[in-house]
């Protein structure tokens, strides 16, 4: 038995999100690149804006003392920057450099939190559909992963969290706007979950953490208003990568803010920097640090937007359901018949889609439209011809 | 309570190096840059090659896909340059890109390994002094770190390695040339250790794995011959980080190759592939993927070899006691009286090195001369000062 035995299980339930991605490639070597509608990861093929790549370039030629260690929560001055942005932006007063943890990207960050704050035997809750690898998350720091169900519209249902707290529950993800859904939380449901962490924690003296999963909080339609709850509850860490503001996911930079009114903020912090050095992060790539302190535009949301318009429309001409696209580069819709024989059948065709199952939600299939616009037209005609075969 | 409780104690017992690193910044903020010797920490001052920077400005500038995700074990063609690298440099011969994951670092492929291969409650053993790290990357991952201690000359002590061996035992990491002590293992040593292993093998059929810790293996002096044991035992991960080698470790670029002999080598490298995403790392910053696939320089190793017989000379003058500086940019020697005591008393004339029981190996100390010639001529001095004061 070479391998662990957890990772012998995990080869076997592997992200099936990623296991697409890595079919998509050899389907494509078999097909061709033009023939494969594949729409199963969230790998934007967007370039990131004009002034990140004179930033990069810009700073690559100024070399003294460029690429070396920095202390293992990122540079001063980055963090002190980021914390300023935060602040502009109007999501905290009184936060600085000392709130702000510079990241290996979003995974990173949540690997850091998770294991900054919980014991073993301890849980931690997230919401369904939810992002499948938030139970690695949690197991790899021998934490349990308690999901509940979203309600039907697919905002949080607080009353069924309320249910599902129990004495060894640390801590709460919560993903707006959400991945696979594209929902974005309102703030009414957002401060009804609020409201129920404040109470546990005046009444029963009981921190449950909030940990804010936010890297699409830029990617919103139709003046949809984004209310992150980190900003209404003090117990939360927000994290954040640049991977789809900047359209640069494989550089692997990010941040976790806490909230400035966190309880032990200090041990908190000095724990965060220790896990992200000991879980061999060390500290988030130099240059990239430099990078996004520097940059203060974003990839034009209208991009996406375009794509996601073309595809609800097939969409809603074809008789699907799904959920409201209000962010992200997501669609979650209901599948045509059984979960399986559908996203077999729309293999078949060349269109790859994540079964809803891989984010605990069986029965729908994810669509990432971040794709260029030869794969939207293919993916549409392809759709178009699954629900007339399936509903024949 | 609100950090993990192992994190609590973790940070209590933070390690000495990275916590000498964030006093060396305030120590310097009180006194000036220039009147603090810092030897503790290997954050070269020497910059990369022309060649890394020309190569990175001249990639910045090819937009096309450049940021995107790519596989979690790497680019393909940034592998099999990898993999062409190491059986050009005779290595090994019939390695692909099948055998290579390129990684963030060194830290992050000893984490990656470690949890791809352990079972918690099982072992691995490292030999003392050690990076203390070590001790977190195989906590990490529910396992145990058991310490050996190293022979007299600090070379492997295989007798106290094959008694350390239990059943329990899943692998053995081997550094060298070795921080702290500068040590390059002979073939001769390390073939005896892989001969234990083979035995182990064939007559009790149990794998330990060996785990090649050598970011340092190009910076050797004195034309002394490096071997890397994994070119010794099939069983073995060769982890392999460019911080040193370029002069970036801000920046975390490294790999992983196993020995193409490998048992299993194909679950193992799907292991790894999960283990790279969910521990979060998700995949080696794609920039820097592509630099170190294009770079064929490294630093100048006359550079630290200039230092290191500097301060070598003042050593022996002063009639300290240290182990052979055979490669690294590190010098272990032995205290001047109490560890504590003798710590201490550099610290308050503002010399800052690393004690040895950091390393699991009590009364001696670290120096790390990657450092400018001023730091040089101030730690001369003060390694002199402390000579006389507590010799007196």
């Amino acid at each position: 038995m070479p391998l662990s035995r957890r990772i012998e299980r995990d080869i076997e339930s592997a992200s099936k999100i990623r296991k697409l991605f890595e079919e998509g490639i050899e389907l494509k070597k078999i097909h061709g690149e033009t023939n494969v509608a594949d729409l199963s990861i969230g790998n934007p093929v967007v370039e990131p804006p004009e002034e990140f790549v004179d930033t990069v370039s810009g700073l690559i030629q100024q070399r003294a003392g460029m690429h070396r260690y920095m202390p293992n929560l990122g540079f001063p001055w980055v963090r002190a920057a980021v914390a300023e942005a935060l602040t502009n932006q109007g999501y905290f007063e009184g936060l600085g450099p000392e709130h702000v943890m510079m990241c290996s990207g979003a995974a990173a960050g949540l690997n850091v939190v998770v294991k900054t704050i919980l014991n073993p035997g301890e849980n931690v809750i997230a919401v369904a559909p939810y992002f499948v690898e938030y139970r690695a998350y949690v197991e790899n720091h021998g934490g349990e992963l308690k999901v509940v169900s979203a309600s039907e519209d697919f905002s949080l249902d607080v009353e069924k969290i309320e249910k599902a707290i129990d004495a060894s529950t640390r801590a709460i993800i919560v993903n707006s706007p959400n991945n696979p859904t594209g929902v974005v939380y309102s703030r009414d449901n957002l401060l009804e979950l609020a409201d129920l962490l404040v109470r546990k924690k005046s009444r029963e003296g009981k921190i449950i953490y909030v940990i804010s999963d936010e890297p699409y909080r830029e990617i919103i339609y139709d003046d949809k208003p984004f209310t992150s709850i980190t900003t209404l509850y003090p117990e939360s860490f927000m994290v954040y990568s640049f991977s789809k503001s900047l359209s640069i996911p494989g550089e692997r930079i990010g941040y976790v803010a806490i909230h400035p009114g966190m309880d032990d903020s200090g041990p908190i912090m000095n724990g965060m920097a220790i896990c992200n050095r000991v879980l061999g992060f060390v500290n988030a790539p130099a240059l990239m640090q430099r990078a996004v302190a520097g940059v203060g535009v974003q990839v034009d949301v209208n991009h996406y937007r375009v794509r996601r318009d073309r595809i609800t429309k097939v969409l809603e001409e074809s008789g699907y359901e799904f959920a409201d696209p209000q962010g992200t580069f997501y669609l979650f819709v209901k599948c045509l018949g059984e979960e399986e024989a559908f996203i077999e059948k729309a293999k078949e065709t060349l269109l790859l889609v994540v079964p809803g199952s891989a984010f605990g939600h069986e029965g729908w299939f994810r669509i990432a439209y971040c794709v260029d616009d030869n794969t939207i037209e293919l993916a549409c005609r392809k759709l178009r011809e699954l629900a007339e075969v399936l509903e024949a």
